[in-house]
């Protein structure tokens, strides 16, 4: 098992078994010729252990709705005086020390890779984003942000989730993925400033 | 045919026809378990006509690369002294002409609810949206827009672009699709405001 060494890292269980044997096989052999069985065998489990965890192969990469919880419980959990952009700023900090942990950064990096090698793979991660957005949008208006604004704040943090994430992922220098987050929320705020 | 009207006064061509099976189809005994087969022989064309016009059951829907295109030509076409976000405006407006007309309305407004019943629909329509903000991103920068700035308000044009679609195909008041981009756009400007 070329992955013992990460899955003994990870304190095993069995989701992140399933993931990371997904993650080899669809490497190794591409993702639309790997089934689910294959997955199970190589993460020496059974296929209904697979299906306990995850409802079909295109989920395996996503984490079921863990990330979007994040979100709705660190802009929940800002200071009451944020703005929605801070508030959303405190939530990429959480999902930074809970999620995108630094030992997870070479998973990521391959985990980008075979999505962007499967137009399956990229339609699920499509979803997963309008997810996050409609949590985060959520958890704003529950702070009384207006819906309009809730939105669109949660739209621009939601592309600066996704911008860092990919900053993080590429990132050699050790960086933390919060930091790299507030950075990329502080560009996308100057940025804006320039459309109209 | 029941859509033999509808066929009729759009100038019928197959991929129309095919649009148009297809959503009864999806409509009457719901999208799973519609095939390629049925959705010809509904329109009175053969499979390998479907196969010409689109690469699967899900593309129906979405009309291939054409929306991205008149998104892109729009903001090429904007008067050189367009902001970002301006240009945008000018792009939706030629969507409004081009292809949201009138006499779509009740149709896109079926088809919403054919995506909103289908999650496999909603993710080739979530990664259609990336392909429209991909298209929008690239005209912006050939106006010499910088790339940050090209992405945001790329996100925000099809943020607009989507709520104005649902006010549009539910509005009954006879307003153009351009005209309530136009709205939604400014109200979302003024939305970000608020956010930061």
């Amino acid at each position: 098992m070329p992955y013992a060494g990460l899955v003994a890292r990870w304190q095993p269980n069995a989701s992140q078994r399933l993931v990371l044997a997904a993650l080899d096989l669809f490497a190794e052999q591409g993702y639309e010729s790997t089934t689910v069985i294959e997955i199970a065998e190589r993460a020496g489990l059974t296929k209904s252990t697979f299906f306990r965890h995850f409802p079909d192969k295109r989920e395996v990469l996503f984490g079921g709705e863990r990330m979007a919880r994040l979100l709705a419980e660190g802009i929940a959990a800002a200071p009451a005086t944020a703005t929605p952009l801070q508030a959303i700023g405190h939530a990429l900090d959480a999902v930074g020390r809970q999620a995108f942990t630094p030992g997870l950064r070479h998973f990521s990096a391959r985990r980008r890779a075979v999505i962007a090698a499967n137009p399956e793979l990229q339609e699920r991660e499509a979803l997963k984003a309008l997810g996050l957005i409609a949590a985060m949008t959520g958890s704003l208006t529950q702070r009384g942000v207006p819906e309009l604004t809730g939105r669109v704040a949660a739209e621009l943090g939601a592309l600066a989730m996704k911008i860092a994430y990919e900053r993080w992922s590429d990132a050699t220098d050790g960086a933390e993925f919060g930091e790299i987050a507030g950075r990329t929320l502080s560009e996308l705020q100057a940025a804006l400033s320039a459309t109209s």
